[in-house]
């Protein structure tokens, strides 16, 4: 990772930590298991990768001072209720994430699907409370069935499938992942007041790096091990999942990341030097297989 | 059921389905499983007390026109998000709802873990497209830990306890739930643009029905069958749950739940005549159980 933008994560996810750490109720708030749980995931060695894309978004879109924030930890919160309920045993039944225990693991089960639920919820008291209408039905249209739920509900169907083809592959990784951080994205821009061409050149940048981004974290399931990865690796294999290399072997998938993140450079053309830290970002993402 | 609320209830339920049938995503769209999934709960003969509640509120407060459906069908997505994750294997186990199959017996744990998360997601849409950020606001305190998930926990938690006390039994009745049934009214009365003094009424009323409401359901689970019930009888007693009946005995558990109802009426004053409706619905919560 280039130098500013690791010294840039790192300033951000500070920030982003401290804002989430207001944000969140205490763990001391009764009943103190559920804030426990919560906090843990919330707190377990995450990337910030969304609150990231969005508060940059909001920046070079003419955003100023900490606006953004709450969204981001929204954003983030919104996340993090979906990996709960993704690492469950009756979805990918996963016992480890970023090298931690997962949530059920810790809490047991009743407890984990509670605390997904209630990250979700209290993600959408901050975007009431802090934020707008016009956020709650962005980011409810990037979560829900035409969105990220959608996205897990064809993944979750395709597993044992002896063929999968390469629309239903498409639908996966594009309601799965590349729709909420594209709505990261857009979601820093909206608050900046961006307007239609900013918002445009935005979601089209977002579209390349968040395919490209699960087509590399697919390809880093078969080439990667545990210790780096920080959660079990093969288990895409291992249940039979649809996955960019399955259909198209390493070389070509790594090869479309790469065309992807090109693309999604592409697009921020009009921000010219202001979006040299997104295009170092979308670098990134396909630096982590090449 | 006094004849005008019978009238009352099939009348809006009528409605309320009408408007859900629109606003939930149609089942032939993709990915169908969950489509179906979110419509069987939803139309899986529910009482659709707390839109009726809301409706009703924002009568009685002078709200006007269609304006509160919207915001009634979100209240009853957000009930049977919390019924299809409480229902879990990992919760309370249940096979049986209303007379159906529970969820996840029907479509598995997956899907019924990601159908509650749409359910929930998909009302905040509702709420973020057609309502308003106040009622964003309103809901998301009444059904996080502060609320509805927070007295699951303890609900989950005081199952196999030996001693459960008067305090932790009013925990979990107020928070699982009176919060969302008192959020159902105010919502219809913010919707109408109530004034304090309304709202502060409407909010005692709903404090009162809400806490005889889950009194009630506790002594059914124990006094009821399952074809009158339509869902598994004794299961608290099985789990070992806090409940009312199980501290104060079925007869005082009565008593109160009568008390709360008369309480409940007596905060309508202010409404005169309007508030017969309201009050028909306080008397018929109490009638099941006497």
């Amino acid at each position: 990772m280039n130098q500013n933008l690791k010294k840039l994560f790192e300033t951000e996810t500070k920030k982003v930590d401290e804002w989430l750490g207001k944000l969140l109720p205490p763990e001391s708030a009764e009943p103190v298991s559920i804030h426990k749980s919560m906090r843990y995931s919330m707190f377990a060695g995450g990337k910030r990768l969304r609150p990231v894309l969005c508060l940059l978004a909001h920046e070079i879109c003419g955003g100023e001072g900490d606006k953004a924030y709450p969204a981001a930890c929204a954003l983030e919160m919104m996340h993090t209720f979906s990996l709960i309920h993704d690492d469950l045993p009756c979805m990918d039944d996963d016992d480890f994430r970023r090298g931690k225990p997962t949530n059920h693991k810790v809490f047991g089960e009743a407890i984990a699907v509670l605390a997904g639920d209630a990250l979700c919820i209290h993600a959408y008291g901050i975007l009431g409370s802090y934020v707008g209408l016009p956020i709650v039905k962005e980011i409810s249209s990037a979560l829900g069935t035409a969105g990220m739920i959608g996205g897990q509900v064809a993944d979750i169907e395709s597993e044992g499938t002896a063929d999968v083809d390469a629309k239903t592959l498409e639908f996966i990784h594009i309601h799965k992942t590349e729709k909420l951080i594209t709505t990261s994205l857009r979601t820093g821009a909206i608050i900046a007041g961006a307007d239609e061409a900013k918002l445009a050149a935005i979601t089209k940048y977002g579209q390349g790096i968040g395919l490209a981004f699960q087509i590399v974290d697919d390809v880093l399931d078969l080439t990667s091990d545990t210790a780096t990865l920080g959660k079990d690796v093969g288990s895409d294999l291992e249940n039979n999942k649809a996955t960019y290399p399955r259909l198209y072997g390493i070389d070509k998938s790594r090869a479309e990341a790469k065309r992807l993140v090109n693309e999604a450079k592409d697009a921020l053309a009009l921000f010219g030097e202001k979006g040299a830290m997104l295009r170092e970002l979308a670098d990134f993402i396909v630096e982590r297989v090449n």
